[in-house]
C-alpha cells in the first residue's frame, strides 16, 4: 500500500467539503462531456440489470454526488425504456472519511451505494464487474513521493534539475501503467472509463499553468518561512510534493502501450468559461488549502502550515499579477479522457 | 431510515472492538456449523467467477474478519479446484464508525472489501447480486423502540404487561418481514442466508435467559439511581430498549409465511462450551457495556451510565448467584439459520 493523502475532512471553513467549488466548476464543465461520452460510447452488452458505477478518488462530496447523478442521468437518457438498478462504488484512500461520506450520502439517491478503500493504483473490484469507472481530479496524484533525487529548497519539479523532473514523471508513469493495468481487470467488455485531470499541452513547461506556479510559489512561501526560522529547511528539502501534471501525450502512449482500451475521446479543455474574468488568486488559495493542508501538516506541522497559508494571502496581489502574464488563457488545463474497454 | 445504534467506537477500554470477546466466543462456536452449512446447502449456480459475502451488523470488527474468513475457507473447502474470487461487503447503520473497520481490514485478506451503510431492513444491494449473507448477533436489534405503549419504571419488556410485551413482539415481526423480503430480492438463486441470533425456546420466559436477566437489571439499576436523583423518572418511563428476543418459533414462522427461503436448517444452540464453568458475570457486564453505552448514554447522558455500570459491577455477586439459579444451563440461546434462495 503506498502513502495516503486525505483531503481535509470534516466540514469546517477549511475542509474540502467547504472548499471543493473549484473542482465543482470544473466538473460542471464536463457535465455535457460526460453525457455525451456515455451516449456514444457505452456498449449494452457492459451491464446486466445492474449498472456499477466505480468514483475512483472520490473525497468526501459532495462532487462525487454530482459526478455519480450526471452519469446516471446520461445511462436512463440513453436506454430511457429499460428498469436498471445502479451500484456505485465510492474509492479513495484508507485515509479518506468515508464516516463523513456516508453520512453526506443523497437521501434520495436512486442507487444501492457502498464505499471502498484503498489505492486505485491497486486491485480494487472483482474482475469485469465495474460498468463506468469515473475519476476526477485524483490521477495526478502519486502513489509517494519520488525520492532519492537531490530537490534543495523546492517541494516541487517545477522550476527543479532535469533528474527531479525525471523522477516525478517516471513515478507517474508507473502509477499510471498500475491503473491501467488493474482497471483492464475490473472494467468489463464495452465498459468505459471517464478520466479527467491536470494536464498539460505538449511543449508548455509546467510553471506556466496554474497548479505548477502555486506549487513552485508554496515552496517559494516555505523558504520564506525557513528563512525566518519558522521551519526546518532539511524539511523542505526532504519533502517532494507527490503531484505531477503529464503532458497529454505522456498519458496518450501508456493507454496506447497497455493496448486494452481504445481511445474515444481526449481533449485537453478549459475548466472555467472563457468569459469567467480574471482567476480568482484567493479563490484558489483556498482550493490550494483544502487539498494540501493535511499533507503539508504532516511534514511541517499545523504552525507552519497556518503560517505559510497566512503568507500567501498575504501576497495574493502579487500573484494574481504574475498568474495574469504568465498563464495562457488558450490553453486547456484539464484533461478529459473517454476510454472503451475492448 | 430507522433509528440508528452504534456499538462503542475506536479501540478504547470500553469500545466494542475490545469488548466483543462474548460475541467471539459465540461465532467460533458456530464455525463448524457454517462450514458444513456453505458445503451442504450453497450452490454452484449462485455465483459467477465472483462469490459476494455480505456481513449485515458487522460493527468495526474484529469478529466480523473471523467469519468472512471462515466462510471463504468453506467455499474454497466445497470447489477446490475453482479459481473464485470474493467480493465482501460490510454492512452496518449510518453511525457505524467505517473509518475504524477500513483501518482493521486484515492486510492480506484475499477479498475486495466494500462498506455499506445503512439498515439491513431496507434494500442496500442490487437485485440477485449475493452468494452469501451472513449475520451474528445483529437481527435482535429493532430498527426503532417500541412506542406508545406505558412501560413504567422498566427499560425493555421483561416483567412488563402484556402489551408492551405485544408491541415489542409485533415491532420484531415488522422488522424481520422487511429484513426477510429485502434479502430475497438480493440473494440469488441457489444463494445461502446464515443468520445466528438469541433466541428463546418456546414456552421459556426470557427473563430466564442472561440477556433478558442482564436487561432487567439493567433497568433495575436505572431505576435504584432515579431514586438517588442520579436518573430522571422520566427518562426511564419514556426509554425502551430496541432489542428483542424471539422464539425460534416466531423466527420459523415468519420465513414459511415469505416463502423465498427454504430453511435448510434451524437449530437452538449454546454460545458457551457446557464446560466453560459459571457464567463469568463481569465478563458479561463488560460485554454489555460495548453494545449499550452509547445508546444509554444517547437517552440519560454519560455520567448516569457511568454509574449505572459501577453499580452493576458492585453487584456482581448477587447478579451471579441469581443468573446460577435461574438460567437452565441445557437451554440453547443462540439461534443458528441455514436459509437456501428458491
Amino acid at each position: 500500500m503506498g502513502e495516503t493523502f486525505p483531503m481535509k475532512g470534516g466540514d469546517g471553513a477549511h475542509s474540502y467539503a467547504k472548499n471543493s467549488q473549484y473542482q465543482k466548476k470544473a466538473s460542471d464543465s464536463v457535465k455535457g462531456m460526460l453525457e455525451e461520452a456515455v451516449i456514444e460510447s457505452l456498449q449494452r452488452e457492459s451491464m446486466s440489470g445492474t449498472v456499477a458505477i466505480a468514483d475512483l478518488g472520490c473525497s468526501v462530496g459532495p462532487n462525487t454526488f454530482f459526478s455519480v447523478q450526471n452519469l446516471m442521468d446520461a445511462v436512463q437518457k440513453k436506454w430511457p425504456s429499460e428498469t436498471l438498478e445502479f451500484q456505485v462504488f465510492f474509492n479513495d484512500n484508507f485515509g479518506n472519511d468515508f464516516n463523513a461520506l456516508f453520512a453526506a450520502l443523497p437521501p434520495e439517491r436512486g442507487y444501492h451505494a457502498a464505499g471502498v478503500a484503498g489505492s486505485f493504483h491497486g486491485r480494487l473490484f472483482p474482475r469485469n464487474s465495474i460498468t463506468v469507472v469515473h475519476s476526477s481530479h485524483a490521477l495526478h496524484w502519486l502513489s509517494k513521493q519520488p525520492q532519492g533525487v537531490p530537490n534543495e529548497g523546492r517541494i516541487h519539479y517545477v522550476g527543479a534539475p532535469d533528474e527531479v523532473v525525471r523522477a516525478y514523471s517516471d513515478r507517474f508513469k508507473e502509477d499510471f501503467k498500475s491503473f491501467i493495468v488493474t482497471r483492464a481487470a475490473e472494467v468489463v467488455r464495452g465498459g468505459v472509463m471517464l478520466l479527467i485531470l491536470p494536464a498539460t499541452r505538449e511543449g508548455v513547461p509546467t510553471a506556466n499553468y496554474p497548479a505548477g506556479f502555486l506549487f513552485s510559489y508554496l515552496g517559494q512561501t516555505l523558504m520564506d518561512l525557513a528563512n525566518e526560522g519558522v521551519v526546518d529547511k532539511g524539511k523542505i528539502d526532504g519533502f517532494n510534493l507527490p503531484i505531477y501534471v503529464p503532458s497529454a501525450g505522456e498519458v496518450r502512449k501508456m493507454i496506447e502501450k497497455n493496448g486494452c482500451f481504445t481511445i474515444e475521446k481526449m481533449e485537453l479543455t478549459k475548466p472555467r468559461g472563457s468569459d469567467d474574468g480574471p482567476i480568482d488568486v484567493p479563490e484558489l488559495i483556498m482550493h490550494l488549502r483544502g487539498g494540501m493542508q493535511e499533507i503539508c501538516a504532516l511534514q511541517f506541522g499545523d504552525y507552519a502550515v497556518e503560517k505559510m497559508f497566512d503568507k500567501m494571502s498575504e501576497k495574493r496581489q502579487h500573484m494574481s499579477e504574475f498568474m495574469q502574464s504568465n498563464y495562457r488563457r488558450e490553453d486547456g488545463t484539464q484533461l478529459f479522457l473517454v476510454l472503451k474497454r475492448k
